[in-house]
Formats: structure tokens, sequence, C-alpha cells
């Protein structure tokens, strides 16, 4: 056996714990003696075409420590989606320094990269070792529980809205809050866990698993804002029409591609006007306000989930193991034992790169209550346990109200 | 002398510790013999013209501390600005109740409610001890060192450029955030106190103090894009021309003005779309995203300075002190003891209530550096002790670059 030349890279959006997974690799490499090397690639993918590597052996403890608790790709990431012609140049560079183990820390497009590369590697006898790890706040991978790097970011917009509400509810209104999350709901829905007391928001929660109709939620925001005399609700930026449309791209002006061929979503505030102006001039409701969570909510430096601190570290941990002990390429797999429950642990297992590559999971209808705007009972004790120690709690006064002397006002 | 008759009231927009202030005067009030009752209005001026109390004598010492540190108001709040006559009215019902202590947290506009009523009650005899306690993450009252709430929302913007500059680092490209600040951009220049390293954005700082030109801007943001190869940029919502007319008002097609005519700034994300596109169709480039930070700066759940925790409740305890102890209308004001410094400690003063009332903080010049788009040292020096303790912490890899062997990639 060679020794093992360890390539490490970090691809798509970055997320609040992915340097925990860089860090669990390397960290775990020091301790198996045939290993030589252990680079990180600059950029992602780009970085290994270029040749932009990092010498991670040099390293300390203390810093690799220090930057797994730092958010966002401490290597750099890339949008890049390599087709077979860009596979074969990594696999000359790859070849070039011998290396012969490629972790890539990604989502399920960076999975298909591997998948593509495994293939390529083989055709050419070139013996490569291909391990995915799996982080996107998305929580759109296939066979997993959940993604490293999702429950950091449902505690922010659980955070944000159960923050957002109490704004609301002191200065009533509507207001309309949108999380991103292009085909997968999960994130948008974690703002049911910013509710506590029955009244609070988000009263409205809506979903790219659900088909959206402009006049339905004009009802229904219509209908909430009646009986709460406010409105606070939560949009998934992959909204659509019935066609697959999204809302968003319906709007733009100019509609912008990413290089796997995506509508560009974040990163404008389109939808949460669009939608706040339908609300009013249609419903005649003066005080309506949107934000846009954009990057905030992936990005933020101070909100992580404890859970996914450790599990992210674990992802990149178990990766090594599995190179080391498993002869095969694969993706790391989070799978939770036992059912949804406050009671929680989670286990790893390596399965089939084609099993997560370039598909995308949804949120199971299970999860998605009735009435296409809300959560479930079900979602709550899956997600709950993901968002760690230390969630704030908000409280009321409990006072009782005072006689009234005048009885004149209003 | 009459029992003391205490109602509590919280005005304009809600902050992460409104409700220390409001714990503060009425566990203090517990400590006074002669306090006969303590009230609370329910939103604001509003209630008090509805006659919507609340009786915060039965409420325990322990949800008083629960309510304290959960963020917006927990009374509610209202943008009403009362004339003459709503003062009037005011009085009529505080005179039914017999009620002779007012406390108002909020910004310079209830601090001049205040001084409307306190002249009004003069002029009637009525024996109304009027005390202003300060809030307004705008940090925008005059005469005080900072207001409490800002702290907590500069820590927010800081921990939100922080993670921001990261994401950006990795997916390099412009970012736009927008934060809140109509006229003071004590805020906005908060996100410099999110760098760190050299090379860390925000690399540019558009402040209400300073004529916005567009084409000053472009010039910015290119210079450095070619600096950086990216570029994280915070702007005042409250950005204006020459004529004074804000950047935001001149793009939205209907204009909202709240009660007090403020043109309506937030809610929407029409100046950094607007900006955003400037930059992708002037300067060419291609990846170019906006957020405005919007609510969330100033009431997500779980992220609060404690020094701000700690500082809103003593304006609390210290107004009802003042009450007592002088026989005057007044604004508490924080005073800071000595220069901008690591060494940071406060006082209490009690002003008169036209020193603050409807009067207008901005940033003083030697907080802003002499290009306009940063801050000086002595900001950084001014607002470091206010974020409170914890901040969290980013670290880079360290390492070498390794030598290349084909090098032939680009």
């Amino acid at each position: 056996m060679h020794p093992r030349r360890i390539l490490i890279a970090q691809g798509g959006g970055p997320t609040a714990v992915i340097n925990q997974s860089l860090a669990g690799v390397v960290l775990a490499a020091r301790g198996v003696s045939d290993v030589d090397l252990v680079y990180g690639a600059r950029n992602g993918v780009r970085g290994i075409v270029n040749e932009d590597f990092l010498d991670l052996g040099q390293e300390t403890a203390a810093n690799l420590e220090l930057v797994a608790n730092t958010p966002s790709s401490a290597l750099g990431s890339t949008r890049d989606k390599p087709d077979l012609k860009y596979c074969k140049e990594i696999i000359q560079v790859l070849q070039a320094h011998q290396i012969n183990h490629f972790f890539y820390i990604g989502g399920n497009d960076s999975s298909d990269t591997l998948r593509i590369l495994s293939l390529e590697a083989e055709k050419l006898a070139f013996p490569l070792r291909c391990i995915h790890i799996p982080k996107t706040i998305d929580n759109d991978l296939v066979s997993n529980d959940h993604t490293p790097g999702f429950p950091s970011a449902a505690r922010f917009v659980a955070q944000a809205f159960a923050g957002a509400n109490l704004d609301n509810a002191a200065l009533p209104g509507v207001y309309v809050g949108v999380v991103m999350g292009r085909h997968a709901g999960f994130l948008t829905a974690a703002s049911a866990l910013g509710r506590k007391f029955a009244d609070d928001g988000p009263h409205l929660i809506y979903l790219p698993e659900r088909v959206f109709v402009l006049e339905n939620f004009l009802a229904d925001v219509k209908q909430a804002y009646q009986r709460f005399g406010r409105c606070v609700i939560a949009v998934s930026e992959g909204i659509h029409d019935a066609s697959g449309t999204p809302i968003a791209s319906l709007l733009a002006k100019t509609v912008e591609r990413d290089d796997h061929g995506n509508v560009q979503l974040s990163g404008n505030g389109a939808l949460a006007d669009l939608l706040c102006e339908e609300i009013k001039s249609k419903l005649n409701i003066k005080r309506v306000r949107g934000d846009t969570f954009g990057y905030l909510q992936r990005s933020f430096m101070g909100c992580v989930s404890d859970v996914d601190q450790r599990e992210a570290r674990e992802v990149g941990e178990k990766a090594l193991q599995f190179a080391i002990n498993d002869q095969r390429n694969g993706t790391v797999a989070i799978k939770r034992s036992g059912a949804y429950s406050i009671n929680y642990a989670v286990n790893y297992e390596l399965l089939d790169l084609d099993v997560v590559a370039g598909k995308t999971r949804v949120m199971e209808d299970e999860l998605i209550a009735a009435s296409g705007t809300d959560v479930t009972d079900a979602f709550r004790l899956y997600l709950q346990p993901l968002l760690g120690s230390g969630m704030p709690d908000g409280f009321r006064l409990r006072s009782p109200a005072v006689a009234k002397i005048r009885n004149v006002g209003g």
C-alpha cells in the first residue's frame, strides 16, 4: 500500500460548521501512521485544477480548533460544477501530487462531482479514494436524517422569527420573512420552532413543497390578520407556481443563473417586496414589512447549534475512518437512532455516492400540516433536538388588566 | 405627600433590552414604601388614552426577570406622536387614576411627548412627575454617551458583517448590507467592529452623516474590488443626496410616512437592490448580493450585549431614584467616565427634558474617517466596550502554500 496522501476541499455555499468537518479530517489523519501528507485545495475543485494547495500538516491543533469554530469555508469555496473534461484535469493534478484520497465537503452537486471523478479514476485505473462529506443549510440530501450546517441555520431562522414575532406583537402589522431553500422547505419550516405561545407567529408558512397561489396567500393573510390583529409569515425563496416557475423569477427583470443552471434566488429583496406590495394594495393593510434573511442565515457569526458543531466534526472524522477501514468510495450519511423524539442520538454510515449524488430531498408529507401553511408535531420533534443547547426563550407579562374608570377612549 | 402611583409605558421601535428598563423601574419601586401602585400602559401612550393598563404590582420578580431578558417591548409599543389635544386626554386619564409618576421608555420622540405633557400638567397644576428613560438602536439622543438598545443592535451588526465577510471571502464578489439608521450612522458604523484582519470587510461604509454620490460610490467599489478581489459594503438606510433626499425614497414607487412625518425606510429591500443593480451594470461584476438587515437587527432573539442589559436595567432603576430624590422632571442620560478607551465605566444623570426632546444626535466628525467611507480608531474605542462579553472571534488557516508541480492551471 502506498502512503496515504490526502486532499480536502470545500464546495458550494458556506455554513456555520463546515470548518468543523475540515478539522475533523485533518485532526483524525494525524493519528494514522501511514498518512504521508494532508493538503487543502483553495476554493474547492477550482483550486485543484489551479494546483492551489495548502499544506494542512503545518497547522497547529489549536489553530485548527479555532478555525473549526469560525463560520464559512476556511479553504474558500466554488460554484464550479465540473464536467468530464474538468474532472480529467483534476485527476491529472492529483496524479502529479500522488494524491490518493480526496475528501470533498459539500452538497449534492459536490457529491455528483465525486461520482464523476470516481468513475473517471476507475476508468484510468488510478487508485483514488473519493469520500463525500455532507454539508448544506438546505438539508436536501437524500438518505440523511439531516445535513451538517442545517441545524445552525435552522437555529438562526427560529431565533429570527422568535424575535420578529415579538417585534410584530409590539407594533402590530404584517411581517414577511423570506428564507433560503430552493426546493426544500426545511429551513423555512424551522421558523415554526420560534413559536412558544398559541398566538405566536409565524402564523403562516409557505414551502416550496406546495404550489403557491397568490389568491390563496392573500386570503390566508387576511384571515390570520383578522384573527390575531397582526400576521407573521415565513416564505421560502423557492415558492413557485403550478408550473414550477419560482415566484421570485417571475418578478426579476434579469434572471441570473449559476454554473449549475439554477436561477439565482438569494441576494435581493424582490420576493419579499412583491408579497408586501400585494398585501398592502389588495388587503389594504398599512403596516406591512418584509425582510429577506439572505446571507445572514448561513454565515452569521455567533449563532450555532452545538449539536451541529459536534456532528459536523464527527462526519469529518468518520470520513477518514471510512476511507481507511472500508475499501470503497462513498458519502458519509447521518442516521437517527429511533423515531423523531426528544430523545436523540445519531449514527454514521458510508453510502454509495450515487445514492445521494445529484438527488434532492424535499420535506416529507408527514412533516407538513394538511393546511399546507404550517408544520406538524413530527417536524417539531424532528428539528428540536438539532437546535442544540441554550436556545433563548421568550416570556410575557402576566399582569391582570386594571379596571377602567373613564372608559371613553378608543 | 400623596402616595406614589406610577405608570410606565414603552414607545417607538423595540430593542433587545427595553424590558430591562421596565423591570428596573418595577423592581426598584417595590423597595419604596410610599409607592401605592405600578401600572403599565399597553402600546405606549395609545394605551393611556384607551385606559388600557396592566397592574404590574401582580408580577412576580422571577417573571419580571424573564421578561427583562426577552427582546421587544413587553407592554407593546406605538408610533403615535401625541399633539396637545392627545396630551390633554392623557392627563385626564392620569388624573382619573390619580397617577402622579409617568415613566416613558423611548427615543427622542417619546422624550418630546413627555416635554409637552409636563408643560401641560404644570399649566393645569397637576402634580405629575415625568421621567424619560432612553432607548433607541439609532443611538441618536444628544447628551448621552450612548443609548440602551444600541449596543445590542451594534453587536448584531458587527457579528452579521463578520460572518458576511467570511462568506464573501469564500465565494468572492460584492456584498451590500443595508443597516437601519435614518439620520445617525452609529449602527452602520458598528459594521467596522466585525473586522479583524487587515483585508477583512466591510471595505466601505456609507453613513448618513456624509452626502452620498453614486458616481463616487461606484468608483470606491471598483477600487476596493480591484484591490481585494471582492468587496463588502455597509450602507445606512438613511444615505441621501446633497439636497438631503434619502436615496431609498428616490426609488420607492409610493412613499410611506409614519405619524411623525418620517419617510418609511425599513421593511423593504429596494435600496440594496438598487445599489446592487448599479454595481452589476456599471462595473460589470457578476456576483453582487445585497441584504437588508431589516427587523432582525433590533429584535433577533439571542444576540445581546450584557453591558447593554446591565445599563438598560440601571437606567430604569435610576429613573425611579431620580423621581424620588430629585424634585423635577427629566431624562436619564448615560455619561461615560473618562475618554473613549478600553477602560470603561458609566454614570447616570438626570437632564432636563428639553435637552434631548426632539433633537437628533449624529456621529461626531472625530468618529468618521477622512475618506468618509470608514470609521476612526476613536469610534472603535467608543464602541468596543459596549458590545459586551463573549463576542465571537474568527480565525484563519495559516498553512503555507504547496509548491506547484504541473503549473499549467489557470
